[in-house]
């Protein structure tokens, strides 16, 4: 063997890596930094989580069904719960079976999957700005192009918006970052655009059940489905759910409601993916929807949200409507409040507002291209009222440090 | 908006797709197919598990740590699992600290990190063939070219085999499917060569612990920080471990072992895959590590394993020695049985054992290319003795109409 005693060069890494971020790592790892106020992630208050009959259902499921929860399971989910998810979202309309169906380990998965079977390099991804920054995280590998589109009924030809993407990405409800609510006939035009142009019409619901005003509107899979009544769905909409919002993140269960022939595939990209979500996760979401701790947390989570909601926007009116401005959102988990003027880099805000013990998510990395820096996101449901208002004093305070060294530095605008 | 009554074309999948197997798919959730005798899969005996520990540190970990176990955790794990298996790993040669390990959702997310931060489209992997499956399917997306290299040292200039690989990919102790255990020299010449070459090096070691003959050899990692004994590690190798066969598959919870800058990319390609792995997978993971659960497993499992390949080398000198060659693996959970002149074509044998109800993995899926189709893996690790002797006269019965078949329509070769 030849010995060469130059220091040796390493094979680069996939040039994808050069365009990430950690915003989101260090969202969800946040928790663990003392007394730093979080109001980046889209986390769920701590305190909603049913500890104690989770803690109980977790022993139970492993004594009742240890295949199930300690053994390998079948890669597209345990067949309890795809029937379960499939039974939820029926319908008079909207006609679900078992094939309808893909569990994953959580929504950032369904992303991940819907990217690798969908997109190769360069082709195209339709959706409106700013969008979820996980899911540009999760498509980044499959290095795709951005078209945006603004959803809005009567404004623009969807169709020909839509034409030669391979997959259309929308989160109607509540919008992450910025909060938006589709209205009807938008929801309409575009769920008519993807039967039209048949391409694929990805619909993130994570947040649906999280609405603090008005009636909700129709899921764009139920106004698909209304083309074909009756028949097992097999339209364009590709519907995202999870337990995440809904009941503990930390679980890992999702699901994926499509088309069967979507779901085969999605399924062979999971086999490669983690080759099956965990068992006993699956069993506890399962049993969590069947004894009905989901629909009992649900109206809890809104009255506790819709009141963190509230006291968010009091705060800010008392201490940055000097700077932002900012629609009230009637669900989810955000404010997106934008810079008046734009007078100061909110990416600044990161570093700036780590100072002060509080951590935001800017505006650049909700967009895949580069001068987005004018607004924040802001999650109102993760901190109690009192921490709330502290943290957006020291937001306050990070803003006026920022103001101050931009204003020294002359980069004024 | 256009109306288009024409049917509607939906755009293709990605073309990787078009070269999947659901083989793996069939393996893990053949358990749910009544008196179906699964030697298949790579899956550990049910009976192993230690369920009643297992579903009492369940409750008792989401009830101590109901944040790390519902809610979201960070994306390169648990920092308490993080230290455990960098203490675990640690010897007096091989320093370890927390930036050395990432936890993933299983050895197959693991894979999938590894070709996402590694491999773009046709860049080059290096394996010796055959290899596991569930590599090449988790790579598949990232559509690689693969280059064949046998390693036996002395044999070839392991240093210019490896110039141009992005990384090269070995399964040491056991080979999945093979049951090819390397010798020290081997082991001793890929680690020169990696370090030669600055190619990242992936040792997947899943049955390490499995050994059921002779003493155990050198790690490539122990043997690749001989090189700079002391400090933190930073070689090429990059180790994986599980505590699927060590503990309970359906955990989810693997780990990954190598250079914080390999670490610090595994850590961005998660942060798109899963964001995190279930924390409470983890929490059960560490504590079955730290009340001894996984040490006192080890030696039942060895024994048990054992006997049950013992009895299944016996079953098919009885059955299928007329027509099968194979070594007795010293380790890990397969038997590689290449036909005796390749009189029929194995890829027949998976429908004909379904009809006689035994599942066996044909030779095809564990090679990158056609024409491999003259061997099977048979597991030995899941079923009770007397179940291995009634799979392999089942099996001996799907060779036999598989020979008629062939000589029926002429294909005897």
């Amino acid at each position: 063997m030849p010995v060469d005693n130059l220091a040796v060069r390493r094979p680069q890494f996939s040039t994808w890596l050069t365009a990430t971020n950690d915003l989101t790592s260090r969202f969800v790892s946040a928790a663990r930094i003392p007394d730093l106020i979080n109001f980046a992630g889209g986390l769920p208050a701590l305190e909603t989580f049913p500890t104690d009959a989770l803690a109980a259902l977790a022993k139970e499921l492993t004594l009742q069904y240890p295949q199930d929860c300690l053994g390998y399971g079948p890669t597209d989910g345990l067949p309890e719960l795809r029937d379960a998810i499939a039974d939820r979202f029926t319908s008079p309309i909207l006609c679900l079976s078992r094939e309808n169906v893909l569990i994953t380990t959580g929504g950032t998965q369904s992303l991940d999957l819907l990217g690798k079977v969908l997109i190769e390099p360069g082709e195209v991804i339709a959706a409106e700005f700013p969008t979820y920054v996980g899911a540009m995280d999760a498509w980044r590998p499959r290095q795709p192009q951005y078209r945006e589109i603004v959803f809005d009924a009567g404004c623009s030809d969807l169709a020909s918006a839509f034409a030669g993407a391979k997959l259309i990405y929308t989160v109607p409800n509540f919008s992450n970052p910025s909060g938006k609510f589709l209205d009807l006939p938008t929801r309409e035009e575009i769920v008519a655009a993807a039967h039209v142009t048949g391409i694929w019409l990805v619909e993130d619901d994570p947040y649906g059940a999280l609405q603090y005003d008005g009636p909700p509107l129709a899921r764009l899979i139920d106004l698909s489905a209304h083309r074909s009544p009756g028949a097992i769905y097999d339209g364009p909409v590709v519907y995202m759910g999870s337990f995440s919002k809904e009941l503990a993140p930390g679980l890992r269960v999702a699901w994926i409601i499509a088309a069967p022939e979507m779901i085969r595939a999605l399924k062979a990209a999971k086999q490669g993916a983690d080759l099956c979500s965990p068992g006993l996760n699956q069993r506890i979401g399962l049993a969590a929807m069947q004894h009905g701790l989901v629909d009992e947390m649900r109206p809890r989570l809104i009255t506790l949200y819709r009141e963190r909601r509230d006291a968010l926007c009091a705060a800010m009116e008392r201490h940055l409507s000097d700077m932002f401005v900012w629609d009230v959102p009637i669900g989810g988990m955000f404010v997106w409040a934008t810079i008046d003027g734009s007078r100061i880099d909110t990416d600044r805000l990161l570093a700036a507002g780590m100072d002060e013990g509080v951590l935001v998510g800017p505006s650049s990395v909700f967009f895949p291209s580069d001068g987005n820096n004018a607004a924040i996101r802001l999650n109102f449901t993760f901190n109690p009222v009192e921490r709330i208002e502290e943290g957006v004093r020291r937001l306050a305070r990070a803003v006026r440090a920022v103001q101050r060294s931009s204003a020294e530095s002359g980069e004024v605008r």
